[in-house]
C-alpha cells in the first residue's frame, strides 16, 4: 500500500477549504478545529489555520501561547476537555508520545467518535499504539510526521507524511494543504513515523558524512564552504547509484555482475588516513564494519548494497 | 593554494597532445610514456594513451596482461628498469604504496631527472612520502587520485584529482586530459589524496545511510526501489544545507541565530526506533555519538554543524 502514496499540494486545496459548505464540525467555510499544543510547531499549525478563516480552537498546557492566535481570531479553550468537546477534527501537535497520552488519557469519553490526527513525532510502534487505543476508544486515528520546521509550514516545500485512516486523510485533504504538500503511505499507523526516520535518517548520516570530508581537509588549510562546493554536486551526483542499489537488494541477488565488489570497496586506508590527520574516522568505520561483517561471513566478491544485510542483521 | 584548483577537460586537448611538436621525451605527436601496472585501471589508463598514437610503454609484473596493448601499438617492456628508461614520463598504477616503493627502489638512479606520476591510491602521508623520496632522488613528482571505474576512463565524466609539482602538472596537462578532467590541487602532493578520501568518503557514508532508511522500511513492505526514488531527490535537497553549515563553520562561531540546535537535533528516537524495527541502528548511532559528546561538553544550545569539533577532536 505504500506504493499509492497520493500527494496535495495546498496551493489549489485551500479554495476547496473555503468553498465547501459543510456541517459546523466538518470542512467548509465555517471549519471547526482543534489543536492542542501550542509550541514552535503546533503555533504555526494554528496560526495557519487561523489565517485561512477556519474556526479554530487552541489549548496549551501552559498559558500565554494562544494570545497571538486569539487576536486573529482563534478561540481559546480553558481546558484540553473543553478543547476536544469543540471540534470533531482534533489535532495534536506535543512534546513527545508520553506528552500525548497525559493530555488525552483522561478524555478518551470526550473524544469518542472524533477525528484524532497526532503531528506529535512518534516512534513507528509509538504511532501504531495510539492507533490500537484510538480504535479502541472510538476514535478515527491518523498519524502525521512533520519534514518541515516552523517558518516553513503554508508552504509546499514543507512536507508531512501521514498513514492511519485513509478515510480521516481524504476527508482533510484540503485543510492538510494549508499546512503544507501532505501524502498519504498507508492503512498502518507507523508508516508515516517510518517514512520520515529513514529519510531523516538518512539525511543526518549525510551530514555527518560531509562535515567528516571537511574535517580531513582543514588540517590542510581547505575551507569548509571551499569543500561544500565541490561535496553537494558531487553527492547528488551520486544519488545516482540509490537506484542500481535498490534493484540488486530488491532483486535479492548480491552476485549479479558489474557491481563494485566488498573487498574492492575495502575502506581500512580511509579509516586510517582519517586517524593520520588526527580526525575521528567514525562515519567511515562505522561503513567499513558492515563492510568487514559481509566480508567475514564470506561474502567479500558479492556487491557493496550487501551491507545492508549488516544493518537488517544487527551484530549482537 | 587549494582554492586555485583548475580543471582541464579531455576534449579539447586531445587536439594539442597531438599538433604539439616537442622533443621526443616530451609530449607531441611522438610523445613517449611509460606505464607500470596494467591491472584493471593501469590497464584502461594505457589503452587510452595507445589510442591516442602516443609512444607507449608498458610493464607488467606478471606475464600476458600486455598483448592487447602491444597489438594496437604499444611496446612492452622486459623490466620495470627498461620501462622506466624509455620515456621522460613514467607513469605508475600499482596496487597500493608497498607495491610503489617494491617496484621503483631499485630504480631510484634509473628516475632521477625524469617525472613521476603517481596514480596509485595512497593515503596522504604516504603521498607526501613519496613525493619527498622523489625530491632526494631528483625525480619531479605529481600525485594523483582516480575518482572514477576504469570504464569511465577516457570519459569527461572521469576525474582525476592531481597534487605535487604544478609544473608536472602544466606540462602534461593535455595527456591527462586523454584520461579524465583532470584538476591541481597544490604543491602539497597529498592533498590529491585528501580530496579523493575526503569525496569518497562522505560518498560511502551517504550510501551507508540510504541502505539504513531501506533496511527500516523493508518490514514494512516498502521496496528499496520505492525509497531510492524517495531518498534521491530529497538528500539533493538537504546537500542544500551544506554551505550553511560550512558557513557556521568557516566562520567559527557555533552559537549564530537561526541554527538547528544540537539538543534540538537529539536523536535518540532515531537509534530506538531502529532497534524496534531489529535494523541496527549503526548509522545513526553514529551521529548521535558525535551530538552528545558536544552536548556533553556543554555545547547543547549550539548549532548542529558543530559535530565537526567531535570529529576534529577525537574522543579517547
Ligand atoms: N519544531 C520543529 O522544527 C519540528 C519539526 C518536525 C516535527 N516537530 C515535532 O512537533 C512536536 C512539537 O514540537 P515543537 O517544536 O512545537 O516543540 P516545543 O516548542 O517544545 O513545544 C512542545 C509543546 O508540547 C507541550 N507539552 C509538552 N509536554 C506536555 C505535557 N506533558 N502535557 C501537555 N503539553 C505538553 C508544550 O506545552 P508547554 O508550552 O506547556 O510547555 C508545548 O506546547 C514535537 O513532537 C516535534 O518533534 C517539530
Ligand atoms: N579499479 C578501480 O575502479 C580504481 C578506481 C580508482 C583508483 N584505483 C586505484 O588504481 C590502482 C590500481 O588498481 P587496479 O584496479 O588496476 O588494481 P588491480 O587490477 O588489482 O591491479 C593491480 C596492479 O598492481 C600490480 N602489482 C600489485 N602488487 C605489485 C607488486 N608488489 N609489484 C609489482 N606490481 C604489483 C599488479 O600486477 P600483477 O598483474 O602482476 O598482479 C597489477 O598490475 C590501485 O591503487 C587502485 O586503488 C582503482
Amino acid at each position: 500500500m505504500a506504493e499509492n502514496a497520493q500527494g496535495t499540494q495546498n496551493t489549489e486545496n485551500t479554495e476547496n477549504v473555503r468553498n465547501t459548505q459543510n456541517t459546523e464540525n466538518t470542512e467548509g467555510g465555517d471549519t471547526r478545529v482543534s489543536l492542542l499544543g501550542l509550541g514552535a510547531m503546533g503555533g504555526a499549525l494554528a496560526e495557519a489555520l487561523v489565517k485561512a478563516g477556519l474556526r479554530t480552537t487552541v489549548w496549551n498546557r501552559s498559558a500565554g501561547k494562544a494570545d497571538a492566535l486569539v487576536a486573529h481570531g482563534a478561540v481559546e479553550a480553558a481546558s484540553a476537555a473543553e478543547a476536544v468537546r469543540a471540534s470533531r477534527l482534533v489535532v495534536v501537535c506535543l512534546f513527545d508520545h508520553d506528552s500525548v497520552h497525559e493530555v488525552l488519557d483522561p478524555l478518551v469519553g470526550d473524544l469518542a467518535g472524533r477525528t484524532l490526527v497526532n503531528l506529535t513525532t512518534t516512534k513507528p510502534e509509538q504511532a501504531r499504539q495510539l492507533a490500537a487505543w484510538a480504535a479502541e476508544a472510538g476514535v478515527a486515528y491518523l498519524d502525521g510526521g512533520i519534514m518541515a520546521v516552523p517558518s516553513m509550514i503554508g508552504r509546499p516545500e514543507a512536507s508531512i507524511l501521514y498513514s492511519g485512516s485513509e478515510e480521516v486523510f481524504r476527508r482533510h485533504e484540503a485543510l492538510f494543504g494549508l499546512w503544507a504538500t501532505g501524502t498519504y503511505y498507508g492503512e498502518d499507523a507507523g508508516l508515516a513515523s517510518l517514512y520520515d526516520f529513514a529519510l531523516l535518517s538518512s539525511m543526518y548520516v549525510m551530514f555527518a558524512g560531509f562535515l567528516h570530508g571537511a574535517a580531513l581537509l582543514a588540517p590542510a588549510g581547505v575551507s569548509a564552504g571551499r569543500f561544500a562546493q565541490m561535496a553537494a554536486p558531487w553527492l547528488t551526483a551520486m544519488t545516482g547509484g540509490f537506484a542500481g542499489f535498490a534493484e540488486v537488494v530488491d532483486g535479492g541477488d548480491y552476485t549479479v555482475a558489474g557491481q563494485q565488489s566488498l573487498e574492492f570497496s575495502n575502506l581500512g586506508l580511509f579509516v586510517e588516513a582519517s586517524a593520520e590527520q588526527g580526525v575521528s574516522a567514525e562515519p567511515i568505520a562505522m561503513v567499513q564494519r558492515l563492510i568487514q561483517r559481509q566480508v567475514d561471513a564470506g561474502h567479500g566478491t558479492e556487491g557493496f548494497a550487501r551491507i545492508i544485510e549488516s544493518l537488517k542483521n544487527p551484530a549482537v
